[in-house]
């Protein structure tokens, strides 16, 4: 990045706090707002009182997920509540705002200003990013709740999309003896090429009795009562699906079954490195934007 | 599999040989032709003299490539020549053929007959399962040719694609520094979270002058006389690509580098390995067909 | 095993326990004492009253280490406190006993009783098995505590040893670049042979301000003020060596630096694991006693 | 290192023409003797066409193996032969001379004049060094040798020393289904440690009929005729120990079994590699002589 950019950063979590401190050491000149409660975040990071300023902004951040409820800004480390409406009212038509999630209705606030929000959430290239912390962030809870090792742990991954690809090899290099359930012809030949033992997602039932440890990855019902029965007892079952998620919570709780949906790791985990693939991300829209 | 079918195998290499010892192991009835120089292919395969039983196939696998010159059945390992419209014809309309790389003249050749060749080479599964042998057939060559280990190499992998993602991860573990070069922001985020260096596919002239051996997975001119210029002396080019390949070699015998264009990697150097991913994929289609 | 023996588990932690569950499922007669607390073992594991029955054991097993306070036997699990000696005295001169970490006053409270305590911790094949769940917590730790990935993390273990050894290896999977510290010529080689950075235990200092992950594993205070003071902000320190460790902690406070001493473990973060470890060594040490 | 020495480089094959290269590239003065055919040597390194000059140098480097036919100097790369003895002649005493490889007949030799033969294929970091090599000659050979794909082979490394400790991880690396053979608790305890399957040394026959590939390191006869006749067709066994190897040759003949001796692979597949491994030893052992 040659240029030094003027960038606002509206909003957010400990992500969008690192991320201003981020492209302060890029060089470039920032701003931020309604992140009073982020603490200190050094030279270079200037935080702002109102939005006046914004309109001059070579580019304005608002966070991920851009709104928390309602249409209200997504704003956990501020006092107060910001309709995102309001920000948007102070920027100029054309000018370039990023933002993350972006609903239908949010890009209708936007399009009525003459705005386009450039959601960074919706580039593939962001998604594989966040596979690495978020497969972080599922071995972290692995080890925390099992009372094995993950090596020697019999572990399927559910689903071999990118969330699979970056969890099956960190379980198999800490010895971890993988299988991966997928569906797709090419994916199962993906799991075999890489060398994991193959199931098939749409067979599980009476599959699954040899597992210590199952992670979903896909957001469909797979894991319904009649397949969580067969898991031997104290298997883990963590569910990193968004929404609806994949495991009946309802069924492993009447059964006993040990099941954790556990979302949006990346933020939770490992909030210097998202914010560092926010950053890249945000980085090549400016490109193909021609900044 | 759970039928036993009654399959023919006709034509082709030491692979179409192997696939149908395999195909007789796996319990089907299985008869050969145009295969007689690849010896005795053991008990439940039944070499033939002529076609005439071949209407009574449930399946008929053709070789790959399915023709040799011009329309030739492409039999290496018989004596004599045997035109693929003589075969065609002994055919029923209808009847299921399977044949790897099928080109337009001889699909229609197929068409006039009321026959549909199904190319088995087209299908993603095989390219997936053909880029393991692959990987390690570059993996030989780069071992044959290179006076240092690959432990400690500089590697550059130009390609994510299929081949590129398998030889990356054999690279490193064999101690090599592997990057990787690639174009679209989505590959490189792959390259990134998967640990490798990063180069930019379309700018490496003046970046290669580190490495000690580049492998190019790449089927355009990449690699021109100006990037090759940049090598360092022993620095091997290994190019990958099928036609019309990365490497400009005429430059390169010019400069003085070693570049070693290998194609066809899995029936060379693993026929046995070749032979089950062709049965693999042949087994998938006869599934999709409702066989 | 083909023999089932009597056995007899006194005193301990969680291990203890779960080491009596698994002996049972292996086919022995089990008998507890002391473990009160753990809570209900399953079938064929009897809790027992008093210690009139060890007399009779083919084996008893006392805990790791074997005497918490004193001479006191180590019951973490029981609500009274138990003399060592008093244990020792319902036994018989010759009879098998194993126990843990034993110290020369231990030793000669045995003796005095005719009896020889074999140590099951002082063997090299449990040290090795107990490195990997020490390398799985001290990851799961780095993982809590770390606001970034290991991923593209630079970390620095320090001693090549077993707990080096299973470390290394397991940080480079996760993406980490991964330097070792060690003295020998030899360790030096096995570092470069596996792969990873070298530095130079005896000349540390100067050379860790790039590190974001510091594991020391050497009991020997290698990591002094000097050294610290070059750490970069938000370094994070783990000291998993025994007393007297190799951290300067005092100092580390001091100069704001994250320090974590990690001490035991295996039996903290996979009781399970590490019971298995202990079982398998005990089976070793039967063994070769001719049982 | 700091110092420029003079160095003379006498006899030996590829190593140690490429030794010379390295040597003079690291800045230091290097003369060579009895390397006439290896070609130019590029700049820095002086061909002398005596041995007079050798007096002067910080440090004579002899090849690996010292000798070849009786007390004969190594001299592959040379037109004629020189005694070992005429080479000593012309050293004074005290001199630093290093060897590969020093038998007793050898050292009584060097010690009549007052010289000691500082042995650098005796240190322990070269034995290291020379694993990686090693292995990889010996997958090379394996790829070459076999109509499969290491990936999804069954391989079994019988020995867990330098060199089996360096095979393992790069066979399951490539996908190879990898057990280890050993005899002593603590190996064992490592090979589970690492991950691989488990086989005892002492009891391999009746269990070696899955394996696809053999790898033996250790210098005893554990393959003898009865274990082999348990291997199934095709199975690959490679030898890769001293004399006199592990394989009975004899016996795999007879039972058509492809048995292969692969000796001295580091100076025959990786000489610049295995040049680095020595220059790096001999710079060790100046470093312990105060040099």
């Amino acid at each position: 990045m040659k240029h030094e950019w003027n960038i606002w950063v509206v909003g957010g979590d400990q992500r969008q706090a690192q991320l201003a401190v981020q492209l302060a050491r890029d060089g470039h000149t920032v701003h931020t707002y309604a992140l009073e409660r982020a603490g200190e975040l050094g030279e270079g990071v200037e935080p702002e009182r109102d939005l006046r300023g914004a309109v001059r902004a070579d580019c304005v951040i608002l966070p991920l997920p851009v709104t928390g409820e309602g249409t209200l800004l997504n704003t956990p480390l501020s006092e107060g509540s910001l309709p995102l409406a309001e920000v948007l009212d102070r920027l100029r038509p054309g000018q370039i705002v990023c933002a993350g999630l972006v609903t239908p209705p949010v890009a209708a606030l936007a399009d009525a200003r003459g705005l386009t929000l450039h959601d960074y959430f919706a580039r593939e290239e962001l998604a594989i990013a966040n596979a690495v912390p978020t497969a972080e962030g599922a071995i972290q809870i692995a080890m925390e709740e099992l009372p094995i090792t993950l090596h020697g742990a019999r572990v399927l991954v559910v689903g071999y999309g990118r969330l699979g690809r970056a969890l099956a090899p960190r379980l198999a290099a800490l010895g971890a003896r993988v299988s991966v359930a997928a569906r797709k012809w090419s994916d199962l030949a993906w799991i075999e090429a890489e060398g994991y033992g193959v199931e098939h997602s749409g067979q599980l039932r009476g599959w699954l009795c040899g597992y210590d440890l199952i992670l979903n990855t896909v957001p469909a019902r797979l894991l319904e009562e009649e397949t969580l029965r067969d898991l031997k007892p104290g298997c883990l079952v963590l569910d990193l699906a968004s929404k609806p998620g994949g495991v009946d919570f309802e069924a492993a709780r009447r059964l006993g079954v040990k099941a954790v949906w556990a979302l949006s790791l990346p933020g939770k985990v490992a909030p210097v490195t998202a914010a560092r693939a926010i950053k890249s991300t945000i980085y090549n829209i400016l490109n193909e934007l021609g900044v």
